[in-house]
């Protein structure tokens, strides 16, 4: 319940933050700033404070958004109210450009490494003051939010030097936001654009979904889904579009919008959109121009073309890079960016649909305007469990490339399922293409430094929705704040953000901390485990992708399940090797080796790459048989771990936090059981073979999972 | 922003609410208990309060949730902690059954009041005890609802007497949401009924939404949308309905479902739904028998038959009284009831609509069982802005009906306007339809006084979604409160309840209190006068309802805006006289005379009842043209008026509070202007005569309103 406090206090202002109201929402995500109860730091941090702050004359918009910032954060962590002061040398924290500085700290600060880009900052404790400067008022911004952050993570301010700045420029959320506010693979309610009231009311929401992502550094967002709607590039909705990038301006941020490929004919009125009809061009250049008219820093253009269904430049013969350059040049005297995604395909039914974005971008490296990057997702299929990294990083030196992820859980539990997702980025970050050799990352891919990119970028769709807490579920917050985070900074220790995220969310004492943290790290490989152990994928519900469905075997062949297990008397996997489809082909040797050869190949990606034969034995001497059963089985264990973890956590954490928590545990944990009952009990019609002894056994029968039926699925 | 508070306390525990986050979210609505900051009265409160409170040991789980109410709104008022003391005479505060009070204490309280129903209480101040008594539970709760009530509204409590009880047994909410959580006429997000995470997650909001329709005296829900779909009564979704229903109950609320008249036929596999079939009538047996397995208090259901193309008994060639019966007969063994509307409109294009109802109804009149209850809305029509009276009020004598009130403003500017609903359900409730003479009024046939009916009930379709505030419009909170108030005494002044509910959300402060309750009550009448002045109806947008389109004329007839305003080169109105369509006939003598003789009739009814001359001079001297001009600017006149009521309120109220409305009242203007435009400029082409000079000219010409175009309007 609220928090007890016990006041002995004469002279000071007091704002007292009633956490229990704030937690309880989770509406204020990891800026909640509760007040800091270790008075020796609180005294530590005020002798700074109570000497006032100076900050930048600069007239950006973004210096009054540092000032709303500072107002929240201090008076909520030290319950004071900031005193602005306009003399530098008098101030105990100084927020100033490098050239606002004097001679004499400019001196003694590591200036030159704001010179990387213009959104760096330097936080450096100076004798008795902390200086927070950087060359652009984008760069104080972000100082400030960390050093907010760090006085709520109470770190020690005496002797600090932070020098930070991003290593990707184009950092962003996808919305697969619909117009009637609908979310495609949402679960956290509708989404939070009120279309019908923009431009004219303008939802706190949208402030605080502003300082949400500024304070972990993403810098634009697409507001509209990937499968597009034309409408949106209407007058009426562009001015909504328009009052949006009003607010988040002031935050650093961008927006962006899918641009619907046949919309010169839909709402343009012409006889097509062909990209190398000059009327179609001069639509763009037409229709870019009104926007920019609106919106004079609009970030730019995400599409989705000729994959499932959408509109492309094959419907008129031409290729993916005629569509992105007709786009790309029309937003080229802006600044602004086209994002291409590589995830395509189309009617024709590939032999191995992993194979198709490669086979399809591959010949066109080179052929990309500098203002193109080719938006390629984390895998080669689509955001399973566990994907091996997506053959296009690095196979494409002469063109920007970018990762997609998907922070939404459409194939990971919906918002029921705690699945801490900075692991399963980090290992695709870190998977080594080797491209130039050993140690050819993806983040290195990504970050533009293996290539020298001349854009770089990194994608996350998003789970947030109307709910209070924003994400539905408590640990879909760390899942945004995790993405952010490996945006700006990609080769950061997921750990690390994890043990961040808790102590801004959640508790900053050690023990529960550490506790919380064990729960996180070892959620995504229990629900690989639980849902598609030993590289199995795609085998979730029909369309809705609720819940395991590996018998599906009806309607286009690469939306069923079986395409992709391929289980059969003799064993299960899809022979993606040299002797199968040889998929492994698209890697580099030394992937495409290792992956190749069944022995070598990781067994997190066996039945990935290979048939595999059920008595075939793994490394733990277990047929693969058994271990299917038994990875099965430590998925379930590990969440009846995780839920038996949490319960300890009653009364140590806020208590609706723990409730709603604990509920979603218990609903994840049966979820994990069907998993397991399900996909065993019908693989088993094919192994033939008995559950090992450790396996619990399914309580139904094959049957009455097969005749399972959902209605009214989210996110569809 | 956030409250600053002094203190120099020592010993006794603080809760200190967070003003701020409270007000600037409008999650807590009228029950954000902020702290009372007249020192004398916390004193006096505190005299009872200190002492203990002695708390009923009933087992009712709605004791459970009086305590925690009460730790609630004390820790917030008066920043205590209640203390609970096993001794009734040692107490300060006596929260208990009638049974459990001392016979001294009995002896000097007004006991025999509870005897109206069980849900009466009274509080008392006897001596130095404050006594919350009820013959029940529920009267227990109400209790303890309204003197947390008083606390906030800072009643002097030293000589208190309160004696309370509903007259209206069944008050309740319609949700019109679907199970895909789209809201059939709702504007505030989508439905707050996460379908997919039931039973095993319960948001907090579902225990949030009950205390607030518990403290203003609302004890049943509907659901789900009366356009019904037969899949909420499968097992899976029942069992979230329980899941629900369990946590309603703790606050003396019942469940309720829409019934969809075929759902024998689409989820039982039989071959029809007709009403006399023996197969149909025991599928619904069976089906009430598994409800009440598993939620034992079930309410009952709702039923729209044979009308806008929902199944019905009709389709069987059987009567309402054959479809309502079958399904009381099913329910009556439980204690459940039947509301079946009286909406009906089938797919023969009627004359005059406004008469069907009464047409099919009064017929069938004593033929219902005792457990149904004919649902009517407050008109004929269908929520326009103004109505008379439902001509079924008062003509059906022996059969139970009840009030169908709209909450949500599917015509009244959706969430964008400020409408104070209060005066148009008093209007209506205050009406006298001569049933039984003068005094007969609306009020007395629906809380069953006038005919003695058996069952009463009001319902209230909600304007309830995901919105962090609820209702999208902070004002729309008070129409959910204001109908509240109403079903619980259909004879309370509108105008108090505004005062209350200001006072509960905004603030105590009178002078400003006063100017939100002026710009409250004036809000219904400038709807009425900038959309649809002088009984004009139903010539909005079509199918969204969004925005004037008098000049709608296609499709069925009476979905066009020109069947219901008849505007020609004479004049304008529809001719429901004696003279024309006769719906005046439907109506008691001294009220069909009144509306029948153009002279008499109430100009705000005027061209609902009569086609009327261009040039037909009205009491005020003005011609009907000049005047319908001038209501029309008067509309946008009292909206502008409102905004600049509004304004001053600056710094005198909560900032978000006050932002929020202030950027709401600008669209209201803005489309209040539309309106007049788009409506004057049509109308004009009839009347070919000129704007008064006191008329601001429209903006646009004619073609311009006609061709805009909206998409994606929330609600349909």
């Amino acid at each position: 319940m609220r928090r007890i406090k016990l006041f002995v206090i004469g002279v000071i202002l007091i704002f007292h933050v009633n956490q229990f109201i704030q937690a309880a929402s989770g509406y204020h995500l990891w800026l909640s700033y509760p007040e800091i109860s270790n008075s020796e730091l609180v005294k530590s941090y005020r002798k700074y404070i109570d000497k006032g702050i100076f900050i930048s004359n600069n007239d950006s918009e973004m210096i009054e958004s540092i000032k709303t910032e500072l107002e929240q954060g201090l008076s909520g962590l030290l319950l004071v109210k900031p005193i602005y002061v306009k003399s530098i040398q008098q101030a105990g924290i100084i927020i100033a450009l490098v050239d606002e500085l004097p001679e004499s700290v400019r001196q003694k600060i590591s200036i030159s490494s704001l010179n990387v880009n213009d959104e760096a900052f330097v936080i450096e404790t100076i004798g008795s003051q902390i200086v927070v400067t950087a060359s652009n008022a984008k760069g104080l911004l972000y100082g400030v939010f960390r050093l907010l952050q760090e006085f709520q993570m109470q770190t020690n301010m005496n002797n600090i030097r932070i020098v930070d700045s991003p290593k990707i420029k184009y950092r962003i959320l996808n919305h697969w936001d619909n117009l009637n506010r609908t979310v495609e693979r949402g679960y956290a309610g509708c989404s939070i654009w009120d279309w019908q009231r923009l431009p004219g009311y303008i939802d706190q929401r949208y402030i605080d979904y502003a300082r949400a992502n500024a304070s972990i550094g993403i810098n634009g967002t697409v507001l509209t889904n990937v499968n597009a709607n034309a409408i949106v590039l209407t007058p009426q909705f562009l001015e909504k579009v328009a009052a949006l990038a009003k607010v988040f301006r002031r935050y650093n941020i961008k927006v962006y919008l899918t641009a619907r490929f046949s919309a010169p004919k839909e709402i343009g009125g012409l006889p097509n959109s062909d990209p190398l009809n000059p009327d179609v061009q001069a639509w763009w250049n037409n229709k870019v121009k009104e926007i920019y008219s609106l919106i004079p820093d609009f970030g730019g253009f995400l599409v989705k073309a000729n994959s499932e269904g959408q509109p492309g430049p094959q419907d008129y013969g031409r290729t993916h890079a005629d569509g992105a350059n007709m786009l790309a040049r029309a937003l080229a005297p802006y600044g602004g960016i086209v994002m291409w995604r590589a995830f395509v395909y189309d009617h024709n039914v590939p032999v191995d649909r992993a194979k198709q974005a490669y086979a399809e971008f591959v010949p066109l490296d080179g052929k990309f305007d500098n203002n193109v990057i080719i938006q390629v997702k984390n895998g080669p299929i689509d955001f399973q469990p566990r994907e091996p990294f997506h053959p296009l990083f690095g196979a494409l030196p002469k063109t920007n490339v970018n990762i997609e992820f998907q922070i939404t859980q459409e194939y990971l539990g919906f918002a029921s399922h705690l699945v801490y997702l900075g692991k399963l980025f980090e290992e695709c970050l870190q998977s080594d293409t080797y491209a130039k050799g050993k140690g050819s990352t993806v983040a290195k891919v990504v970050d533009g430094s293996l290539f020298n990119y001349s854009a770089t970028a990194m994608a996350g769709v998003s789970n947030i929705g109307s709910s209070i807490n924003w994400t539905g579920h408590l640990f879909g917050q760390a899942n945004w704040y995790a993405f952010g985070k490996l945006a700006w900074n990609p080769y950061e220790s997921s750990e690390k953000i994890a043990e961040d995220w808790i102590k801004l969310t959640i508790t900053q004492d050690k023990q529960t901390l550490q506790r919380i943290k064990s729960i996180m790290l070892a959620s995504r490989e229990a629900v690989v485990n639980y849902m598609t152990p030993l590289g199995l994928h795609h085998i979730m519900g029909w369309d809705h992708h609720y819940g395991p469905a590996p018998w599906i075997n009806t309607g286009r062949p690469d939306w069923t399940s079986v395409y992709y297990h391929k289980a059969d008397s003799t064993g299960i996997g899809f022979d993606r090797s040299s002797k199968g489809s040889n998929a492994v082909a698209q890697y580099f040797p030394e992937v495409r080796d290792l992956f190749d050869n069944i022995e070598s190949c990781p067994e997190k990606y066996l039945l990935w790459f290979h048939h595999v034969n059920w008595d075939y034995r793994l490394k733990s001497g277990n047929t693969l048989w058994d271990e299917l059963c038994l990875r099965y089985q430590q998925g379930v264990d590990t969440v009846a771990w995780m839920l038996s973890e949490w319960q300890q956590l009653k009364n140590k954490i806020d208590n609706e936090q723990f409730r709603q928590v604990e509920m979603l545990l218990k609903i994840q944990l049966n979820e994990a059981v069907w998993w397991k009952d399900a996909c065993l009990s019908y693989f088993q019609t094919f192994s033939k073979r008995p559950f090992p002894p450790q396996i619990q056994k399914p309580k139904y029968n094959l049957e009455y999972y097969k005749n399972l039926k959902f209605y009214y699925v989210p996110g569809i």
